[in-house]
C-alpha cells in the first residue's frame, strides 16, 4: 500500500512507494540547492521525485526527474499530477548512465543538476532486500563516478551541480567531481548532534569552475536535549 | 631585533625572527596532532620551531624538525635550547623537497609528520617582500605536492600526518594526500566567527590507510562578541 506524506514548508503532498518513506536527505538537498527562476533543473535517481517538487514549488521553471525503476517512477509522476505541478515537472524513466539531452526532451543543456546517489560501495553494510531501497542506498544501479559523469554531460558550462552523500566518502567525492570538471565549490556538513561527526554532507559543485571552496557552518538537525535545531525545523517544514 | 612570545600554556617562551610572529596556525597544528608517548615526529618546515617544542613538552620521545632557511633554523635550535629540550628535539637544516631518514639522523621511519605548508599557489594574492614570510606563505620553496611526497617517504605504513591548510584549498589537499597514499581519515575546519566560512581545516592522514573520513565539530576561534571562544582560550594556553 502506498503512503501519503505531508511536507509541510510548502503544503505538498506526496505518495510514498509502501515501506519506503522518502528520506529526508532529499529535503535537505532540496533546500541546500540554489535555483534561480527561469532556470532549468535535472534531478538523477528522482525516487518519488521529492527534490522536483520542492524546487518547483519554488519556482524553477522546467524540472525533469530522472528514475530508473518503473514503480517509482510512476509514483513520481502521480505525485507531480496530484501536487498541480505539470507544467513545470517532467518524470522520466530512464539510465542516467546512458541519458541525453534529447532522450530528456531539451534543446539546452541544463543550468542545475541535482542527485541523491547511492551512498554505500556495494561490498559495505547490509544491503537491504527491497530491491529499490537497494538501489537507493548501494552503488548497484550507478556507482557516483556514474552520477558525476551524467552531471557533467548533460549540465552547461557554469552549470551548478548538488549533492547529498555520506561525510566519511568525502575525499571520494571532491575527487571525484573534480576529476569529471565539476569543480566543488560549496560543502556543508550535516550533523545528527552538535558535537558529534557529521553524517552527510551537501556539496555544490560548477562545471569547469575554478578551484576554491567554501565550508560553510554545520548544519546541526538537533539540538542535545535530542529536539529538532529552528533550523532543521525550518527546513523540514515543522514550524517555529 | 628578535621578539620573545609566550606560549602560556606550555610554560614555554619562544623567540620569533624580526617582525614575524610565530603563526597561531602552528599551535592549532600541534594541539590537533594526536602523539602517543615514545613515537618520533618530523615536523616539516618548522620555522622557529613552535611545533615541535608544543608537541616536546606532552611528551613525545624523538622530535626532528626540518628548515631550510639558515637563519629560521637557527633560531628554532635556539628555542629548543632555551627551553631545555635538547634532549627531545633536534633543529636539522635542509630541504624537505631532498629530505631521507638518513640525512635526518633516524634509523627507522617517523610515527607522525606534521606540517604548516605554505598555502597560496604562486600566483595568488599579494607575495611578501620579506623573503622568509613569503616562502612561509606561497608555494617558492616547496608545493603541497612536495610536503605530502616528503611526508610519504618519511612516515612509516600506518602512520600518521598532521597538516593545517587553507580550508579553500580542501580539495587539492584531499586530492594530493590520496595520491600519495596518505590517506585522509579526519578534518576539523576552523572558523574565525561562529556562523562565517571556515578560513582553515586541521586534517590527519594515514599512510595506507583505508578510505573512511571524520569531519570533524568546527572549532571557532571567536564567539559573536568578538571574544576568544571557551576552546580556543585552552588551545592558546590563555587560561580561561
Amino acid at each position: 500500500m502506498d503512503r501519503v506524506d505531508d511536507l509541510g514548508r510548502a503544503g505538498l503532498k506526496i505518495v510514498q512507494r509502501a515501506g519506503v518513506a522518502f528520506s529526508m536527505d532529499a529535503v535537505l538537498l532540496a533546500h541546500f540547492a540554489r535555483v534561480k527562476p527561469g532556470e532549468c533543473l535535472c534531478d538523477l535517481g528522482t525516487g518519488t521525485g521529492v527534490v522536483p517538487l520542492l524546487i518547483a514549488v519554488r519556482g524553477a521553471a522546467t524540472v525533469v526527474g530522472l528514475e530508473l525503476l518503473p514503480d517509482l517512477a510512476a509514483v513520481a509522476a502521480r505525485n507531480v499530477r496530484d501536487n498541480g505541478l505539470s507544467d513545470r515537472v517532467r518524470i522520466v524513466r530512464g539510465d542516467l548512465r546512458t541519458a541525453t539531452l534529447e532522450g530528456l526532451g531539451m534543446d539546452r543543456p541544463f543550468d542545475v543538476v541535482t542527485a541523491n546517489p547511492p551512498f554505500r560501495s556495494p561490498g559495505s553494510g547490509r544491503v537491504s532486500p527491497d530491491g529499490a531501497r537497494a538501489i537507493a542506498r548501494h552503488e548497484i544501479s550507478c556507482t557516483i563516478g556514474d552520477v558525476l559523469r551524467a552531471a557533467g554531460r548533460l549540465a552547461r558550462h557554469g552549470g551548478r551541480l548538488y549533492l547529498v552523500y555520506l561525510s566519511e566518502r568525502l575525499t571520494d567525492l571532491l575527487t571525484a567531481m573534480r576529476s569529471v570538471g565539476l569543480e566543488p565549490k560549496r560543502v556543508r556538513p550535516v550533523r545528527p548532534f552538535p558535537g558529534g561527526p557529521a553524517k552527510l554532507i551537501l556539496a555544490e559543485g560548477r562545471r569547469g569552475g575554478r578551484p576554491g571552496l567554501v565550508i560553510q557552518p554545520d548544519l546541526v538537525i538537533r539540538d542535545t536535549s535530542g529536539e529538532y535545531t529552528p533550523e532543521a525545523r525550518a527546513i523540514y517544514g515543522l514550524g517555529p
